[in-house]
């Protein structure tokens, strides 16, 4: 009966990951962003409820095959799976919640499902993912400018624009993210600073230029990443066999030159 | 007869392929652009219109000559030639269509005929079409990204703002445009709604930031896949001829070796 | 007689070659720029005004010492002399002039002579005007897609908005240049019309991502273009070397072959 | 007793160059700075004042320590233990001072410490410093061009707009920054402008492009910058690696023909 058991495993394990299987559950996370969407237009429609009623039960159905097919240990041990199965045990859990917009949310999520599911789309999370560590001391470097020219911001220009701007440390940030994007910096936030207080242009030429820098250095440093990711293990691997090659030619060499003083 | 017609094809095929006749067609299609520019300045102006008629029936005439220079076959297999053709026959059918600003549309679109015209232009086109494939990957990503925010928007958003900011899903995706090129986005968009609804500033600054990571992303792939097709190519095939050169000179060794002990 | 002449003349020449020749001619050049910066502050003061009739002097002279020291062929087969001369004899003809504001623009143009005066500017107007040709084919896509956009903007939408932004050809290159910078393209252009003709849509988004791919376009031909002069150059030679070398290594091999085939 | 105090310098300098001594010192560093952030929610807060006041009596330590530790001369060798210093120095001049906005800058100012304190933050620093003298002509063309528009602005349309547009030199210079990262440069800048004096907007025009193309050269100047600081030098190294390994072929072959032609 043991054997039996292993047997159906491994059969649902072959069905898991059988490219059909997966084929199939893109094609429903595809439908289901197509509900998803019609229900903008069509709120409370009952058809695209439905619709989407079923999908959840297939996605839970897919989960659970999976968690079968793979085992507890080896389903668990891929991140996106985790994920998966967060989104769906919220689907259920959430289904007849009075907390209408976080249902609501927790569908729109189930999208993120096509991440995983599609290699492309997967490979630039994944590359996304990996320039994080090369980015830390610039996003290190971004928060201490931000923090600093937020908490000045608050102390002295608290009082000369409306509390939305410079109230709080976090108005503050939020005001700097927009000036460090040239949104409306100029004519919505430094112009109107600066006529009360006419040093405060120092403030913000510094900070655009600082913010500026900054990005400048952001991006250089994701294409130097990216350069070096592939391009460099390349060159890197076709200089070894080039050394190895002359390392060849040396011992070579030196076997003829063992055969002439051998016969000499 | 057979071989006169033949003859005559031949003679035609030359016209066609002959340096002046690329030429003039070239030399046309500017005439074309400084005609049209002209009748923004004078609409309905006659001499205008009948230098265009005249222009258009040298169009037809020359899609004649080249089919019949060519070959129907050789004609179309080529990708600019549907877009020629579709477009003389377009402006002949259209000629006294009461659609008075299709045929204008139609008018304006035959000035896409310079880009296959002119080789430096046709180079830049290629290259585009080129490296779409290296971006299918970043574009889907993109599609995924704006649709989700473009739901969670109508959903939360749609009372807050007038209708043409989130009042349905296209409006979104519009407004979510306006929001990643950075155009008003904290003016116009995130201010108004988050006064109303607090949270959503977490809602615009993600979405800044991985609308910018992507549009990164976008830049970075888009150099790196330049820098493959050209330099990487002419990188490999030097790194070959060295390895090449390596296998002569170990082969050559391998003949001394041989002429040494075979007299020793 | 004549050797005098020929004496005075290397005379002249060697001062005009001499370092600190051109040092002069730099602090008059800033100070001239001081000068001018100064007047916006005090318009009309003669103080200001008189050194700059000394400054204009200085400048005559300057012309003409390098005219009489390096002869008049080889004085104006350099364009920034070529350039120099120009400026200096409009300032001298403009002087009584009752067109001011002419003549102080020529008084703000004198500063462009800081450019050849100063190596590290000289040098990145040689190479982006070295990176001219690479650019062509790219400023002819845009000035005809701008313009076909421009033709269609003036002919759909030129009584929607007021005149300035579609009223005619020019003022719709204007528009879309502030478009294609982002610039209130939303707010202030494609929503008002999008209000009035709803397929506007179509026009402003393809011109948002066709010029968005543009300047991409340009930024990598840009790129490449400095990486190709500078990097590429270097590593042709070194390659060249290498497959000397090699080239070196397979004579003395054939020449060993030789020896050994002899001697048998 | 002079060995003594040998010996205590010394184990002070154990102690400075301790890691645990950096790490307590980036603590004390992030604990102001959220001191600093809480402070603009609860301004003249009496515990955040107390914690602030033993903050900085413990960088007053700190700074002491590593004056003794290290010696003057090695202490002030160091730029950032200048600013560390001055910084403490001012803290502790101005703590009683009525210039309260003077103090509170300062306090900010002591945040720039972490900078010099995480090394992921100072390589970007020191980076950004190393590639400043690659920048010099860029910058200094800049300077030219802003300060010739400027000019041109102030002379010609000083009385166009309002005065913190064009009033003067320096506003004219904020103007131009504000146009250069295209903000609201159309709408609140270049189109009232045109619509009083029509030939502005080549002035504006052309401030755009040349604008972006040193923006651009800017960008490519700092990838270059990068690229060769890092990718071109171990480029070289193996290059040189190459030629010396071909070397050592070249002598073995010289070996092998005298071994050759001494024997026959």
């Amino acid at each position: 009966m043991a054997e039996q058991t292993a047997d159906s495993t491994s059969t649902i394990e072959k069905l898991v990951l059988h490219p059909w299987f997966q084929r199939i559950i893109i094609a429903l996370i595809l439908l289901n962003g197509v509900v998803i969407t019609a229900e903008t237009y069509l709120p409370g429609n009952d058809v695209l409820l439905t619709i989407d009623t079923i999908i959840v039960w297939l996605f839970v159905l897919e989960a659970a095959v999976k968690l079968k097919g793979l085992g507890i240990k080896r389903y668990f041990s891929n991140g996106w799976n985790i994920f998966d199965f967060t989104i769906v045990t919220l689907s259920l859990v959430l289904y007849n919640t009075p907390l209408v917009s976080v249902l609501r949310l927790v569908r729109v999520l189930r999208l993120i499902r096509m991440i995983p599911a599609i290699p492309a789309l997967k490979r630039i999370i994944d590359s996304l993912v990996r320039s994080i560590p090369a980015l830390t001391g610039i996003l290190g470097l971004t928060s201490l400018i931000f923090s600093m020219y937020a908490i000045i911001g608050t102390v002295f220009f608290r009082d000369v624009l409306p509390y939305e701007f410079f109230g709080s440390f976090h108005t503050a940030l939020f005001t700097l993210l927009q000036v460090v994007t040239f949104e409306s910096w100029a004519s919505q936030v430094a112009r109107p600073v600066i006529a009360e207080i006419p040093w405060a242009w120092f403030y913000f030429v510094s900070f655009i230029i600082v913010g500026a820098l900054i990005i400048l250095n952001l991006v250089v440093a994701v294409i130097l990443d990216y350069l070096g990711h592939d391009e460099e293990i390349e060159q890197k691997q076709q200089m070894e066999k080039l050394f190895a090659d002359n390392q060849e030619l040396k011992e070579e060499m030196q076997e003829i030159k063992e055969l002439l003083k051998r016969r000499s």
